[in-house]
């Protein structure tokens, strides 16, 4: 185990320490929970103050024009489209992940008639799931099935009648990385198209949708990318099959020419065809205003740290006897790991109740995880020391017996 | 005509006057387009400025359960319900008017197997046209048909192969406004089921759902709610049908246990169901505190103040010689419209564009429409009388050939 001035002298060497600055986190916060939802940058605050008391209260409807409402979901699309490794016009901010995930799925059925398989991770996010279900249970009179396997069992499955292969890059829960390059290039050589949900990876890790010939992604605007709670998601679609898509949640902003109000839909070209309703501005605008804590930033700066934070976490935490209870559950090779780390105990949901009273906030995921994020934007080797060590108190003092913790209720 | 100081007197005289209060209009502003973006009102701002600045900021991922984000879709829907009669637990709020009426037209079809048709009007909002072609286009396998039939000839229209009929309560562009009750009588007879789309009329005019027995409606939380660019919509579903349902976009939202993490999809009870991904907490929360502006109102007496606004309009509007070039283009008798009146002209556009150059915003429906918005909340009699005189000006002067205006750019 390493001191805590040991842990200061890793911040003070952190090429990345400044960047926390930018966001409204006090000095004594120990927050470790930004793969659920991010701390807020200032910038976002800023601009969502600006939404509503200079263009909203003041400029009102006419700011659909005057202030770029009407462009928020491509200003704020090639902001993400570097993280991403998305070159322009791939990228576009809307409705939710579950949402754009149906929208995706739909195409990418419509792109491979006569496959009727939908082939994913049955531990997927359970979203991805559902809306998967949702969507062949709709279907039914075309009779596609949702295949749900083991992740040793993905390649085996993926033959000729499948579609779609619909992964997430980073499991929610154990914090596993797929090699997305090499799984997509599976999927292709079956003849199948790539779905990637990057909830738990964009603007976390480096990504190369581009380079490893992705054909859609979504992700979540709300956890590494500190967009606010609820923002807006987005959409990726690779150029090559823009002009063959079919989107079925043809709404009136992804109209050619919306305001003719035309009788018949005629989709607008490219990404802007993903668009469905008017999005909510204001959480967009936060979302945007967020986004310049990534101004400058390199991604593999970003790996660098999220790694050395999750080394000494692993470190720390299994070095004192005191703790030997608590067994890691994500891949100990930093390769196969995204930015955060689960650690498996019985009373995990009593221990992170009693850690949030501590003033460490991490999360609880069913059944016995407790989950820490790792968000190298604002997150301090010091608060690897403090949660370790308020970690130990926990413990030592059984303090997750408090009676106090005994009724469980659901934190996000 | 009357004066200005008729006008005020009439200001003077009204219940509604002191509600102008809670909202951020300045006295010299005139804002009739309240129908397409109302008014910002102060407690909407402050709501928003709580959730960034104490919840988001302070509390970050513990405010889901601390601030009731999590709940934040019923509270919201719990204040809207009495403005368009509807009793508790049938109204929620979430995603657009467009998702919205994907999941509520699925579920009317699956409601009434072997029912073929959607039935609407084919000058309908478009949004909702397109959404219903996008969702039959899905269901390719299973022959689903729009039909679009002009107002006079939905009554032949509605026979045993009609699943739903899809209408608008009160048009967009002539504001004409449909027997809501009468025709879900009709379609009730005809075995067929409802969706209204209350964009133009929930916050503008009395509404009684539960009365009426509609079975389904959406509704615009940005017009006459004044929740805020692109606010979340909201979702009404008559308990009668609570179920029987089955929505197809089944996000993690709408889990009987989302926190479970189940991989199997098992919809809550209820309204809950319509609930798909993670809600725009910010965007929603603007809506939330917006709808204070509604507090104690009598429905009532918001449309006694809609329809005297909208006689002094067409009173003003038909006095002059300067303006008889104007052509009312909305019904003539105020129990068949709603809360905005449409004039037509051939330079609409330029037209509205030099009103808004004047500080008066209306605005501009293609091909040729003036498109004037009253809210009884905001608008004074005051501000019926400058729009008017401003439309003097701009008519008698010609301001609108001026070449600034040739160019069109849209407004929303």
């Amino acid at each position: 185990m390493i001191s805590l001035a040991e842990a200061q002298q890793l911040d003070a060497r952190d090429p990345l320490a400044a960047r926390r600055d930018k966001f409204a986190l006090k000095p004594e916060q120990i927050y470790l929970d930004g793969n659920s939802l991010g701390a807020m940058p200032h910038a976002a605050q800023q601009q969502v103050a600006a939404v509503t008391q200079l263009q909203w209260g003041e400029d009102l409807v006419t700011s659909w024009n005057k202030h770029a409402w009407i462009d928020l979901p491509f200003i704020t699309a090639k902001k993400i489209a570097p993280l991403i490794g998305a070159h322009r016009d791939q990228v576009v901010v809307c409705d939710s992940v579950s949402v754009n995930l149906f929208k995706l799925l739909a195409c990418a059925l419509s792109l491979r008639p006569g496959r009727l398989r939908i082939l994913t991770q049955q531990n997927n996010f359970p979203t991805d799931l559902y809306i998967a279900d949702g969507l062949s249970d709709l279907l039914k009179h075309a009779s596609y099935r949702v295949e749900k396997v083991p992740v040793n069992r993905l390649a085996d499955a993926l033959d000729n009648d499948v579609a779609v292969l619909l992964l997430t890059h980073v499991d929610f829960r154990s914090g596993h990385m797929h090699d997305m390059q090499r799984l997509t290039q599976a999927a292709h050589a079956a003849g199948a198209l790539t779905v990637w949900d990057l909830a738990h990876s964009a603007g976390a890790l480096p990504i190369a949708l581009d380079d490893w010939e992705v054909d859609f992604a979504v992700g979540c605007g709300y956890k590494y990318l500190n967009g606010g709670p609820g923002a807006p998601a987005f959409v990726y679609a690779a150029a090559r099959h823009h002009n063959a898509l079919s989107q079925p949640l043809q709404g009136w902003m992804g109209h050619a020419a919306p305001f003719d109000f035309a009788p018949d839909y005629r989709p607008r070209k490219g990404i802007a065809q993903f668009l469905s309703g008017t999005p909510p501005i204001i959480s967009m605008a936060a979302l945007d205003g967020a986004l310049s804590a990534f101004d400058g930033i390199d991604m593999t700066e970003v790996r660098i740290k999220s790694i050395a934070l999750a080394e000494l976490l692993i470190s720390q935490v299994e070095s004192p006897p005191t703790l030997k209870t608590l067994k890691l559950a994500s891949p100990r090779s930093a390769e196969a790991r995204g930015s955060h780390l689960c650690f498996q105990h019985e009373q995990a949901y009593e221990i992170v109740q009693a850690l949030i009273d501590l003033d460490v906030v991490t999360d609880f995921r069913a059944p016995d995880l407790i989950r820490i994020g790792l968000t190298p934007l604002y997150t301090r080797f010091e608060d690897i020391w403090h949660c370790v060590d308020r970690l130990q108190k926990v413990m030592v003092n059984k303090l997750y017996a408090a009676p106090q913790y005994a009724s469980r209720k659901s934190v996000t």
